[in-house]
């Protein structure tokens, strides 16, 4: 195997068996696209023809769907997914094999996928997130075809420019009439925004609804609409409530959160980006949601709006926006029940698929408006990159989610991000798996002070005049090295079982096998 | 030049310079699609790159618009556009020649294309809808390569199988913010839908809106959104807003037009299709106008109730809509003042793409579902052929717009037409140009009775039981020409001046140079 280092010094081979040959990362916004966007198999469908079908195995028949081909998923259902296991269960008995299961992300409750692994089923992986235990075994080497890593903005990439090309398309649909017109804004199995789903509907040779909740056409508005799915199916039930979206998420009441977050909004308040039209993105965990709290003081103090929230929507995203310090919403995923009522009822709450959102190969990615998006690490290293696929032991486990879109596209891109976890440092000499390159990592907020990327000396200006203390990255982790120890290297094979693509499509990292 | 005779009796030539290679028609859904969507370029736009660029003159540089290029425009500014006209002037100053104009459709406002023509700037024009006195001087034989008529959805399916590939797309911009979100709701240009436009914006390699209304970013809801918008120019004014959106329209007092009406709605009673959640297209002719009126009395009375209401949306069915009688509209272009208000305010008055309403190329074209829809004719033929595009003397003139999709989509499709006008029979032995394939027209309205395709076996039993007297369409025509006398057939050259496509791409007519 001939290997070439990429941009963020990783070996990457220039070919891998099962994936092919391998473009290494050459750096944020490095490979412009030359290609025209894939277009879905055109489909005729003569008038009364129903596509309301008996069954799911009736769908897949008339889908044609048949060994070694790509079917996908969207994650929308969250951990209370019941389509992905419900489908390869009926695929395994229906005898097709070799097929590439591509969802938009997969979750926990997603194991049975192990045993589709090891009866042959599904032989590659292409996703955005891959938790614990389906992450652990792929770690041991179960999978036939190392697994492709991809963010929500390359996965959308990578489906539009045809590297990922979706014979079959299995749509959760929370709400769906006989045509085919789905939203996730009512039935019990509501998520809210279907981002994810629009972009494989738009490019999926054959698309299956598959729904809990039959409605009276025309069901509006229609997130996916009837000109692009060909059949739907109804079934009892396509997950469990309580696991598709939460409650209120509660505010963090862990004192290093709130450190972490007071750092944090000093930085933005410093940045110069802080003034009327601001666009913000934030995650779910206890800084971001510390740091929206304290965020939407400064702005009441201030009076200063922000034009624009971005990304997966909270509860507190909606109140910004409810309250009137937030003029709109775009959302590619709803994180909760009040998202998920907000986006049916607030006309600027939008609906976005995940390629508006992060696709880098159009002319205006929402990513690309970001002033600030606050993201969260397992690992970042010396170098400022940043690894949230792989634990401390070198398992895969979590997702790449947006976090290389955002870093790229914000004006300031903040880590929120403790010294250590359990006594594990997390910052280190060189992260386990480049996720998102040092490059697009601007700023990062610890609970031991601020660090600025050396790259951006404007932000080193301005928070020096705002008379803000800064940390260097070495300082850092040599300080939590000194809590911690330095930690015992993981050991790996030699054997590649997934790739980290960056949003471009060419390879940030590799995975290995662990060794047991 | 080798000529194939099509299912309806054209001689269709193989080949046309200028065109290439041409499909006879075969017949109602009997080609089906073996190909996949084409695709725009890929364009990747880094960060903060400004798409407001001064001047219109500074766009077309960026697009890149070359020599022999295809251009397009929507014609949701009707006959207020000021887009085409400003656009064709500048790009002749610019030197740029040889051009195809493939815009949704033309009015009698763009006269100033005959100078572009002559001048070299535009060889070849692909439209729905050629007026006076462009469509004369085509009629000519003035322009370079033969017209191509499309349907709106011929035209959506040429776009996306990538048979009409745009180079540059012009979007007349009622609203547009500085990132390219449009929509056609607010602004002293507001027209309502945008649903041609969407299908450019899609497809168009390289897309510039025109507007003379920039708001504040995000503007919502994005009927065109920044991922398909490459640049956002500012102009006075992109029309005239008298012209754009009519006042709300008159119902015809037109004794003739109520008694075509009275005719329609009996018919309708009598199809069987009358039943609630049936779905519901009409025209703004005087006869169409009062089909609506009357059927609202007999909804009103019998209690039912339709799902849909279609196509071009009128105060009519808004009003329909706005008192509960139409659950939803779906509206590629707003007719009038009201239309445009509505689809501001009422969530279930749904802006579709031109994609949606009636390409016949996708798993669920919004006129599949139709039960019934008006339709207006030029003339029609004992084969129930039908011709909207040449007038009694040959020329060129009106547009196919929906009336080829709506025939082939609905249950049943009505033509509303006297027996003559002007002392012109209406109804003939062979209509000039054959527009819509009589194989698709199941009855005929007209002010001497009801005659039904005889095909409609079905339609003819249930009008016979409901009592209903019909006229074949030999007596109707006997009828014509006992009023009229026998018209003298048109003379015209050997020349072919256009073709007219059917929706699926083959050719179901050709337009001949009229004798001087």
């Amino acid at each position: 195997m001939k290997f070439i280092k990429n941009a963020v010094g990783r070996e990457i081979p220039e070919y891998l068996e099962g994936i092919g040959e391998l473009v290494p990362f050459k750096g944020v916004d490095a490979i412009k696209p030359t290609k025209n966007k894939a277009g879905a198999k055109l489909r005729m469908r003569i008038q009364d023809e129903p596509k309301l079908v008996a069954s799911l195995e009736e769908a897949i028949k008339k889908s044609g769907l048949k060994d070694g081909m790509t079917i996908s998923f969207h994650h929308h259902m969250r951990n209370g997914d019941a389509v992905v296991n419900m489908v390869l269960d009926l695929i395994a008995k229906m005898g097709i094999k070799d097929l590439t299961l591509a969802p938009s992300s997969l979750g926990t409750c997603h194991e049975p996928v192990i045993e589709h692994i090891k009866n042959g089923v599904v032989t590659g992986i292409q996703s955005s997130g891959l938790r614990a235990p389906l992450g652990d075994e792929i770690s041991k080497g179960i999978l036939k075809k190392p697994v492709i890593i991809r963010s929500h903005g390359g996965r959308a990439r990578a489906v539009e420019d045809g590297e990922l090309h979706i014979d079959v398309a299995f749509l959760a649909a929370p709400s769906c009439d006989e045509m085919g017109n789905i939203n996730g804004r009512t039935g019990k199995s509501a998520c809210g925004s279907m981002g994810y789903a629009k972009v494989d509907a738009e490019y999926a040779d054959y698309v299956i609804a598959v729904t809990d909740n039959l409605v009276a056409f025309p069901n509006l508005p229609a997130s996916i609409d009837q000109t692009l799915v060909d059949s739907v199916v109804v079934v009892d039930s396509i997950g469990d409530p309580k696991k598709i979206v939460s409650g209120a998420i509660r505010d963090s009441e862990n004192p290093r959160d709130l450190l972490i977050a007071e750092y944090a909004v000093k930085a933005i308040l410093a940045s110069g980006y802080f003034k009327d039209g601001f666009v913000y993105q934030t995650g779910t965990g206890g800084a971001s949601l510390s740091v929206t709290k304290l965020l939407k003081e400064e702005m009441i103090k201030t009076g200063t709006r922000a034009s624009l929230g971005l990304g997966g929507i909270t509860s507190q995203l909606v109140n910004l926006h409810e309250e009137g310090l937030m003029d709109a919403l775009f959302d590619t995923q709803s994180f909760d029940l009040d998202a998920v009522r907000s986006i049916g009822e607030n006309p600027k709450h939008y609906e976005i698929s995940a390629s508006f959102y992060a696709n880098p190969n159009t002319p205006g990615p929402a990513v690309n408006n970001l002033s600030f998006v606050m993201l969260s690490a397992l690992e970042i290293d010396t170098s400022f990159n940043v690894n949230v696929m792989t634990k401390s032991n070198g398992v895969i486990n979590e997702a790449v989610g947006g976090h290389q879109d955002t870093a790229a596209g914000a004006k300031m891109s903040i880590i929120l991000a403790p010294l250590m976890r359990a006594r594990i440092p997390i910052i280190v000499d060189k992260v386990t798996t480049v996720c998102t390159p040092g490059e697009a990592v601007d700023v990062i907020c610890t609970d031991y002070g601020i660090v600025v990327n050396p790259r951006r000396k404007d932000l080193i200006e301005n928070f020096t005049k705002a008379g803000l203390e800064l940390k260097t990255i070495e300082e850092i982790k040599n300080l939590a090295e000194q809590l911690t120890g330095k930690p015992d290297p993981i050991e790996f094979t030699d054997e590649i079982v997934g790739i980290v693509e960056y949003r471009d499509g060419s390879i940030i990292d590799v995975i290995k096998k662990v060794k047991d």
